[in-house]
């Protein structure tokens, strides 16, 4: 059995359609933003949102995330889907979709800032911020939050079965693919927490993205 | 009811411990790349693993990944483990461990590259290495390896429930953390997979790190 060119092609593949980068940016849960730092590259893991082609992280005021305006930045969102197995170690490889996003950090006032706030907050619990008290002055003092103007995005995804050399085909090994499942384990509430109160409406509605 | 002081300042954590650093790198699937990519900042989802204190990633050989050599690096590797639901949006956030590691990249070139190699193959599928056949000589001309020499690497984390304001404990609310799960499932042998035959025990291996 020949694997078809059509799939090889297939299997690891860019894309340019903005909804599958707004659908990868949507889903994740964090995003790794990478920034100079005294002239080094500088990785961190941040929280984020996505508000039209816009992307906000946000930081206590005195950090470095909110001192990067008019910087460059780079978001990327990962999400791992899969383990493949070939039977070679040149042809394994991981089933993924990832978003990388080139941008200029803006920092952002006003009503953006509340609105970012907002999108950030209900990004991983979509409708929270609706259940809780708004912020209060102090709240928004010690809180910065930046905008990315986006200049350039990249999606690449990999799905499918691996792509051996024909010749290896023939070993008789077990090949495939095993999914990388993410999920939300039972909620351990705190001891604040009333007798019988019940979950927000938008830890249910974070629930419906794993399912 | 009054949050602990020792529980906020153990909340959000930082460490100097060289096993919590190997912990988070041994467990991590996918790291997050960052360099300088015509003078700005890049950031890759990419393969990598642990050799004593030296990390490494991998790519085709006249990939930017492959050109890397000498330039300063920042390795992150993030795993998110659970949503923190506080009783304010200031204080929401996530329980996660991360490492952040700086290092200069070097190329590798013989016995290093072949260890190296078996390293990444091995991260995801410990053992896999030894249930495949060897790389050939193209195999091998097409790839290049990476080695991180690390220069500086500090590891956060942050687990437990919310700490949320006093005043705010009284709103009836839940709060509490929902863990973040992840987990391989069930395997989807290809095609060329013969009838019966088994997962490879590396498989098997992996599904150990997750239970």
């Amino acid at each position: 059995m020949i694997p078809s060119y059509a799939k090889i092609r297939q299997a690891k593949r860019a894309s340019d359609d903005p909804e599958d980068l707004n659908a990868i940016l949507d889903a994740g849960l964090v995003g790794h933003v990478g920034f100079l730092s005294e002239g080094r590259p500088m990785v961190m893991p941040m929280a984020y949102a996505r508000l039209g082609e816009t992307l906000y992280i946000h930081g206590a005021s005195k950090t470095r995330i909110a001192g990067l305006d008019g910087c460059a930045v780079c978001l990327t969102v990962t999400e791992l889907t899969g383990l493949v197995i070939a039977r070679s170690g040149f042809h394994h490889s991981v089933n993924y979709r990832s978003a990388v996003v080139h941008a200029t950090a803006r920092k952002v006032t006003g009503a953006e800032f509340e609105a970012a706030l907002t999108a950030i907050t209900d990004h991983l619990l979509p409708g929270r911020t609706a259940e809780i008290r708004p912020m209060t002055p102090q709240e928004r003092k010690a809180t910065g939050v930046v905008a990315l103007d986006v200049l350039h995005a990249s999606v690449k995804q990999r799905s499918g079965p691996p792509v051996d050399d024909v010749k290896d085909l023939e070993s008789g090994l077990w090949g495939g693919v095993v999914p990388v499942t993410t999920g939300l384990g039972a909620g351990v509430a705190d001891a604040h927490t009333p007798e019988g109160a019940a979950e927000p409406d938008s830890l249910s509605a974070a629930r419906r993205r794993f399912a």
